[in-house]
């Protein structure tokens, strides 16, 4: 079932084949738990020839042992062993393309001097003409610092590359919009925000990524008010987006009202406080943020500012404590902490039919099989368990529909327009407590988040531009 | 002769097929001094057809005229007049494109979480894995703040970006390098300097563009000192190159000594500097700058700080004056000033067979119609002129060299021998007083710029890699 501890590597082998058959190499690696996925002759020959072997594992550590057995084995000489996910990051993930071939002089007087002024002088006399003349129209920056990347934490901007590049990568291949990573050597707010306000007039939106909390709302909050263009830090608002998504349909299926359940958030940092903010404006009304010191409630005084705020907008009750001692009767348990915080017990103090959303890196708060039958729904953020909750459903259509409204911001309300189209794309045929959410391959989302996003820009006045396909709508 | 100044439009028509011929109209706009060279039937129609007809014309102002006189035209309406240019700028020139696919769950896991965490923890551990394992090893940034674009001036960040984006498709196809445009919304040479510096763990080099003249000096030294990655402005460098390649070629001409000319060097602004040191590194001896002030000598006490240092380090007898007064006797007159800066008088001052490179844009210091045959080599930075000293005969390949070699930066060598390799590809055979320098459109430019530069790179133990083509050479 684990299959995110699967991997393939590259063999590449010397064959004596007087010594050897390819027979008993296959036979071998299959006893030590490889299975050959393809084979590519590299330099054929009569008696010595050398093939690259794509060897799919169940676990990174057979690697080892089963390179270790080839070796050893008469006739053969391991050349190397790559990994598939090493050669692919090679050169890395993304590539600049020019729109139109430059073949001559007459295509060089056109893209660059000296046409080009007279595209300059257009867009100096009237700036709006950048969201059409530039790639400012269709380009977002994905931006970070590396001080919290995936579940691995401050790596710093260098190592953080290789997510941005992959974001950069899911933002055109799922809604044709052009990204670029931005990973940025300082760690100073100040600084980022300076940086950020600068780098605008090449960006039509800003993608904030991985910046650790409570930085991130501070530079957030600061953009969003000097910046004319949509900035969102995905960390926070693709996760609500995408729960709320999941929440939406998963009281259907407990025929629940979402004005009436009590909801546990625990971890209330930067997703934490973002998703407890959507879910209050999708209006539940009873919720309790979670974290290291028990509940947040009014009168605790807390460091973090943030919770000092957060205790005044939930927690109506003010209840105290730890989790086990605030989890009783509550309907929705959403985990955005630490692996293995939530256990059977705390899930039997639950309303009957409750909703557990784990979604915590790499291991969930509790595991499906300790949920097992007493948790109606479960989802977590992993591919190889049902209701993988993704912000990958998010972000694409979101900025899709933003870019072509040509909005200056992303509000409450879009955010709120695209989780609820997300969640309309099951059916209600669909719907079942193992398909509370689509697909991240699912076609229907980007377009199905863009039209909501777009219709609520409109409305809401936010949108700058109405796209050709709405001006008939109305 | 002048190509600069035509265009091409394209007409939308919706022609009355019964009032009106479509010969007719081809008449017309021959008469109006417009030539079509493409017809695109939009809608088909027995009595009504639309048209767009890309016509050509030699004047921008023609079109004007030219649509008017359709416009009224019995039976035709003229629906719109589109450029060419403003039609290939929508949207923007160029693109992010992934280098492979996500088409399921397994690619998704490989580019992506879980799978990318690897790359990053390898990078993590060894921070020069970056250089292989993301963008940075062919990235670089095109970065400008908008205050001296092309001969417009300060334009702003906005009205930047499509140079930006022109120089970034040239960077891609003619060297395989994936640029990126970075405009800049400040002019504060301190913040240019730590944004820069914060944004290099995404680029594996920086090039300035179109920066005015003092603060590109200090913003660049400042840079190189504190970046491992090249860093070159090319408005002074590339320039520079250029300029030299083209004079060794007239020097051989002409049959005089580099260490023998007397060289005037009218406008010392970024340009005007660089290529003064590029000629003294060259071997040049006698060397005069001359700006607003006539020339540049020692004890004149200078505002601007470079011209002081300029002065102790040119002009071998302290000659002062206007232009006209120290030309006399010079070789080589190389202008980046103003139009018509230099008259016929000036050129009889100077030796027998004048070098005059007259680089001011949009016109010549003095035109190819004055110099006539009292230059024997004459060159400028136009198309439509021969010898065409563009610095896009430099960069492309001199970033190729540097990044391919892992530079740590561009150095005086390197940029002296990417001079010479441009020279070199004019033969012997092929070289005289209209053919001094390859066309930007030789596909043996950049090839022998980058082997010049890698070579060197080597030598002086600036390459922080071998490239696999250079392995076997020493």
């Amino acid at each position: 079932m684990r299959m995110e501890g699967g991997t393939s590597v590259i063999l590449r082998v010397e064959m004596d084949k007087h010594a050897v058959t390819f027979g008993e190499l296959v036979s071998l690696i299959g006893q030590q738990g490889g299975d050959i996925v393809a084979i590519d002759v590299i330099q054929p020959g009569r008696k010595m020839e050398i093939r690259d072997l794509t060897v799919s594992v169940a676990e990174p550590s057979v690697v080892d042992t089963l390179s270790k057995a080839v070796s050893i084995m008469k006739g053969i000489h391991l050349v190397n062993v790559s990994d598939r996910t090493f050669l692919l990051h090679l050169g890395g993930k993304i590539q600049v393309q020019s729109k139109v071939p430059i073949k001559n002089r007459d295509d060089l007087s056109r893209v660059y001097t000296p046409g080009v002024a007279k595209i300059c002088l257009a867009i100096r006399d009237d700036p709006n003409k950048a969201h059409s003349l530039t790639i400012r129209r269709n380009t977002v920056a994905v931006v970070s610092d590396g001080t919290a990347v995936l579940g691995l934490g401050d790596i710093g901007p260098l190592a953080a590359m290789p997510v941005m590049e992959g974001k950069a990568m899911l933002f055109k291949e799922l809604a044709g919009v052009d990204a670029f990573p931005i990973c940025l050597d300082t760690k100073d707010t100040e600084e980022i925000i300076a940086i950020v306000k600068a780098l605008a007039p090449t960006f039509g939106g800003i993608n904030l990524e991985d910046i650790s909390s409570p930085r991130c709302f501070e530079i957030e909050r600061r953009l969003k008010e000097q910046l004319d263009i949509p900035v969102f830090h995905d960390d926070q608002h693709g996760t609500a987006v995408v729960l709320l998504a999941g929440l939406l349909n998963a009281l259907k299926i407990v025929g629940k009202n979402i004005g009436e359940i009590k909801v546990i958030v625990c971890g209330i940092g930067a997703a934490g406080v973002a998703c407890s903010r959507m879910l209050l404006a999708a209006g539940v009304k009873h919720l309790i943020g979670v974290d290291k010191d028990g509940a947040i409630h009014r009168g605790a005084n807390y460091d973090n500012e943030v919770w000092n705020e957060f205790a005044t907008l939930t927690n109506p009750n003010n209840e105290t404590g730890r989790l086990s001692e605030v989890i009783g009767g509550a309907d929705v348990f959403i985990g955005l902490s630490r692996p293995k915080l939530l256990n059977r017990e705390d899930v039997l103090k639950m309303n009957p039919d409750p909703i557990v959303f784990a979604m915590a890196n790499p291991d969930p708060e509790i595991s499906p099989e300790e949920a097992g039958s007493y948790v109606r729904v479960y989802a977590t953020g992993r591919s190889d368990y049902p209701n993988q909750l993704n912000n990958v459903l998010a972000f694409p259509g979101i900025f899709r529909g933003a870019l072509d409204a040509r909005a200056s911001t992303i509000s409450e309300s879009m955010k709120l327009a695209a989780a609820k189209a997300i969640a309309a794309i099951v059916t209600d045929e669909e719907l079942n407590e193992e398909y509370i959410i689509p697909s991240v391959f699912n076609d229907k989302v980007v377009p199905a988040v863009r039209k909501a996003v777009i219709q609520e820009a409109i409305h809401s006045g936010i949108a700058r531009k109405v796209p050709g396909d709405f001006r008939n709508l109305e």
